[in-house]
């Protein structure tokens, strides 16, 4: 199963040779009591793409999410045998980039929902970030980029 | 501060224009007790660069690393006025890619350290993956990719 075993014009050119390395963030998960009412926040509030759905091998049942301009996916668990979830606060949050949290926020406002925290707003077109609630206890932030990174 | 009012020719090509899409996962933090423990873990066994550190307005300590073929970063966090991390069991984790379970596993070794989980390969070249524990109980998967999907 070695990569060394594969011809070097068999692979991908961009790869990370060296076997001590994880080369690439493959997903991160997150396990949930209500799988849908989860997945319907990340597709409704946040806008993302399901990419596939399926149940593994010891039965937990696993939803992949994606952002349109990210290769990493986030992927969303329904496994009760752990036990019921419950996260501890400032444990652990998702932050994603938006074009604007003025429009984000009127976004949320359509569908009666507001920032947990900020905007906080960088001055002279800074940028800035804010946070939303996701089901279950987990944070999200939202990031507006700098226009002056942007635009240098 | 809306996307909207900056002329297309000054914007990136490739973006998403819609005011209600979280366009691009930037990254996920993971708040820890101990951040240099955590750090030295993510650079010595994992192999992640890290790409800056900085304390940010609240008075939390900030470290982002970042693996070599991804553009998401990862944000360790210090702040122990959110009280001390204790992380429940299955609650989330990392998924990275590696290039060989096999060749990982002998990293792990000459570490001292070995798989939490698995392998657990697929058979025919299916690739497969396993389990690591991360300091704090934190836990990070490692896929082998598939041989068969990448040659296709």
């Amino acid at each position: 199963m070695s990569g060394a075993r594969w011809p070097i014009a068999c692979r991908r050119p961009v790869r990370y040779h060296n076997a001590m390395i994880a080369r690439k963030l493959h997903h991160t998960r997150y396990r949930v009591n209500d799988l849908e009412r989860t997945v319907r926040f990340y597709k409704e509030v946040l806008g993302l793409g399901e990419v596939r759905r399926h149940k593994s091998p010891r039965g937990s049942e696993l939803v992949f999410l994606k952002a349109p301009e990210s290769q990493e996916l986030i992927e969303i668990c329904f496994f009760p045998a752990s036990g019921p979830v419950q996260v501890p606060p400032d444990l652990t949050h998702l932050a994603f980039e938006i074009d604007s949290l003025e429009d984000f926020g009127r976004h949320l406002a359509s569908l009666g929902l507001k920032y947990s925290d900020g905007p906080t707003l960088h001055p002279g077109g800074g940028g800035g970030f804010a946070f939303i609630d996701a089901p279950e206890g987990y944070e999200i932030e939202l990031i507006e980029p700098s226009k002056i990174q942007e635009l240098a």
